[in-house]
């Protein structure tokens, strides 16, 4: 059953979109994942975070574009955290997006990551359920070492080849 | 019966909003005017644009600020034209509201007026709705008249007084 | 008869307000498309303003770049709906023309859409229409049905053949 | 045993960070509130993350003007969610603050709110907690559904006296 | 005879745009000084712009707010120097004013001074009508040699009183 | 003997300052043109400005990208019209420049144009040129004039061939 | 005799400017201070940056606002670290200031600090004087020290008297 | 014995950071190059920096796009003077680098240099250590006249060659 959703507005936002997915598979999250769009189906979008904390989703990720009203309808629907991905299509390359997610008015707070930061969405979702899930924090604790042991390598082998080799 | 929805989020947009209010009346056109919060109450909002039309509305102007959703909702539930009025509060001084409302995705229009911009808006509603109605196109054509009377007046006292005494 | 003018600064920017005469012509609209340039022949843009509404336009669709003064020309000079398209040409991603119309003093108002929106300008001149108009107002509702079907359709893919082979 | 920790940079945060606190204390979530500065006192603020899920912390509150480093840097060191409140002081309005909180890079995510938006932040660590509380999930909705009284409240009122007089 | 002409688009406009008034008198400039608007009469604007150049007008300086188009038009119809002054009214502080009179498309230029920089544009036009006036550049020189005079002796007095008694 | 001088700080900047040379070539106004860096070679600039004016120049076309010095310090140094041209190159696209250039202290102006406007730099010198030349007055309503007959041909062949096959 | 230059444009830069020499004196390093305007004044610079190395100037720190060109030209002038100030003043809050002065092209470097910086300015350099000065590097580790403290303080008189009586 | 160190975040830092390395190298100063982030391997981060000036590093070069933490942390934890270098990547464009770099706050200073102004940075250190070591000085007034004579002979080249064969 999963446990967390991620919702995008068009089927365009799959490629960033498809990296919180991945990320979530990496750390044995069950997640399902839909195209919903705010502005061309609201009532859907109603329905699905309306029923979705009772099927069991503890997490909605959301990813939206432009002006993205997903998020933040996810945040006023849904009572349990919303995590918002601005995607940077578009003249203003996501800075649109961004104040469009980010600046949600007070009693209803959307979780938002960087532009295009799906990847960051997903961890954010997994430390929301390691909150009580002790193995999904031993995870991440072992997620981060992995991290801190990679950029070791990347420093040992730039002192071995030199910036020019590298 | 109401012609014009005027719509915001908030009682604190009301000072702002208050000027479409005014200039409707000036036109001597109909109109009603509700605070509904997209994210507060999206049921209320869902209901009152799926309404609308029916009940003879044919113009929404709606006002928000921050992530400004409202406009977009709107327009996302309403089939006639939906004016935004992106509001100022908040510490990007309506840059973010702008961009919420005026970046719609290609399908769902919003007619986006300036900064602040309710007296315009109201005026829009009219020219829209003076589309059909030789009446008010004709109130348009003497309001400009007497925008064009009120500079005229502004430059010959300029020219009679100096700028130092205007 | 033309119901709506599409009115362009140049014809670089034929490509993108291309569209807005495409999704006029899907909704059977007549209309007509100028390249008129306010900064390069004043005169002509006033004649074809003063003289539009009584040749029977109703809504005038203008897209112009960079410090874009036609749209609110327009507006200075046709009674009815003027709807503005800032292009995205130029250093500043059409940040200069979107402030350029959008941001329109009290009296003189412009619809603005999103950068290169002109296919939501188009559907905007359809909604306001539609005001006085029920064949066409069907005709939105068809349209916003059709949309969210295309979005359903999407969304059952997804879920069939999953993101990494979507 | 408090299960957030509202950490700031400076007590110059304090009125604005105050609001979290009033937010957590209102759902009767134990917090405790600390002034640590990335900058001034970095070993203190390591110190302070390192341990602070081994005593039951299970979200962290940031909040951080300017080039604000103290949300990212407990992203680093706490392994369950951050939340980070980008504050609106010095010559950028927060600006400055919100890039230097949301654009973390892949790896280490923020869940960040809008500028000033301390109440909102708390109310993020409340659904955050709800993941696995029941009791906090059932005052969430019925926070929500106050808030929803309160605007219908107001919309009344706005019925009863009019614009004018509201 | 006046060989300067300033022109703004409202009465509100002129506490800024005296500044280039008084700067052209110490010069011992002619100028002429209007109120016109170029969204709210534009015959009158075209009027004055085609005559002003057979009247003696040489340089005209125009100063405008928000989607600034008058300095714009003035170029488009007057054929000598037209200088721009962006003002800084409304939500976002004169940057629109800014982007709408200084990305002018080729074949009409503005020249642009800084917002607010009335007295900037009138230094700027004596400097234009100094290119054949020699009486004029000298002026322009003494002007330079006071500019530097000023300095020197704040510099001077700093060196007297110190930074605490300035 | 040259009355426009065109300087820039790079030869990098020579593909869109050419522009300038062009335009003035087309009408017969003799010009010189420098590589002089206002940060690399101070001494330099400083003499070239001072003599300049005693030269026979009579106007400063000057090109800049980045912290964009060299405008504002030919004004400082030189008597008569300086243009500046804000050059697009680097991370910010040309804002840094234009804020370089265009937000001049009052007593030193600098006519901005555009992100690389060298056309209209070039324009805008001929027009100051212009003020005691009838000559080329008379070659810049000829231009204005050819600009309009461009436009009216393209606008004749949309209308012609439509815009599908433009 | 002083090993710090401090220069800014205008004496309405004395009083942000004014807390660099505070900081100064606080750390027993010599000063000098002077009014330079490079717009104004452009041979004093020269002169003045020409000859501070020789008369044991290490480093300047240099305050401007606007269009800052000090910072850029100190840097061309004076082989040792400039430091630049962006000031607030002006419509932009300062943007344009820090555009203007961190955007140096390649080969002359300005050390910037953040918008009114002034203190921190002053710290760069002192710290820039400890590279070879043990005893400046003691006083730093003292202050830096000392900083520490002042919030341990203040995270000791939260705890005591809680956020609503600090 | 290395007097400078480079610090990046990311190996995809190493090509513009490499440039810094390049001009060090062609100063004759030693130097050592690193990868270190900040928010993946804190504690190597705060062990460098703490440990670094008893090892003789005089000057930290430090490199860092996104929510850039990594220059301010170690000006936090090494008291001689850090460099801070935005660099570009993401969606805006290194803006959101620059603004976490250069807005710290007051006490503890980062040397900001230009968005990818890594050559710069390397300047910049060369001038610092030159604060105390004549030949160094020596070098940085032979590198300054070389480059003035680049730009001369560019403009000798430009004068014999023209523009359009340059």
């Amino acid at each position: 059953m999963p446990k967390v959703g991620i919702i995008m507005g068009s089927d365009s936002d799959l490629k960033v979109m498809g990296k919180a997915a991945e990320t979530l598979e990496a750390f044995g999250v069950d997640y399902e994942m839909h195209i919903i769009s705010a502005h061309r189906e609201a009532d859907v979008l109603v329905e699905y975070c309306q029923k979705a904390a009772d099927r069991g989703i503890r997490v909605l990720i959301t990813g939206a574009g432009l002006a993205a009203a997903l998020p933040g309808m996810c945040a006023a629907l849904f009572p349990l955290p919303v995590i918002g991905v601005p995607l940077k299509g578009g003249a203003l390359n996501g800075q649109d997006a961004l104040y469009s997610i980010v600046q949600m008015p007070p009693g209803v707070p959307v979780a938002t990551v960087g532009i295009d930061g799906a990847k960051n969405a997903a961890l954010l979702a997994v430390r929301m359920l390691a909150v009580s899930d002790g193995t999904l924090l031993e995870k991440l604790k072992a997620f981060a070492a992995e991290q801190k042991e990679q950029v070791i390598a990347k420093d040992a082998r730039l002192a071995e080849v030199g910036y020019q080799n590298y």
